[in-house]
């Protein structure tokens, strides 16, 4: 998964925040996140995606615009990877769709 | 830390997104960490709070205005905490702030 703080141009532009408990074990979890986040790269409007998971994961993707988080939510594989998800990877999850209106930061 | 997943009311509502990188070694930054986590929620305006860090470190605090925001960020405990940081705890770190228009979710 990233390690980096994405790199987002001027907002506005769009966060989906998806916050998620998971099941035990890895029942192919592991290969299909990092598929997902390779498959999210390469979605119109994609703009940075981070991701950290410590007992509760989050992951923040980054987009354009909500067409292309909509069309990001349609993509066929990844509609399969939800359906995946309820069935077998997560206890519970949230997704919170957010329009990014300011951006500050430091780098030493 | 907070391990459960936030239990916001309807949306519209704000989170701060904060996406950070540590320096090496603790130099107080646990001790301030769960202090801010909890002077946070004593905040006019808080909703809930999701963190997580794997090399990247991820926070999302939710409240319900830009103003509730604002004060939280000139919150005299915090403000010094924001000065640590940027001296000894964090090589990077990025805020985010962005309205909630749309939340929905999962649970087994």
């Amino acid at each position: 998964m990233s390690g980096e703080i994405a790199k987002t141009p001027q907002p506005p532009y769009y966060a989906v925040i998806f916050s998620s408990l998971r099941t035990e074990g890895d029942n192919g979890y592991g290969a299909m996140a990092a598929r997902m986040e390779e498959l999210a790269q390469q979605q119109p409007g994609f703009l940075g995606i981070e991701s950290a998971r410590e007992g509760l994961g989050l992951t923040v993707g980054y987009f354009r615009s909500l067409e292309d988080i909509a069309a990001w939510k349609r993509n066929v594989e990844h509609a399969e990877a939800q359906r995946r998800g309820r069935a077998d990877w997560y206890s519970a999850y949230r997704v919170r769709i957010a329009k990014v209106e300011r951006e500050y930061g430091f780098e030493k």
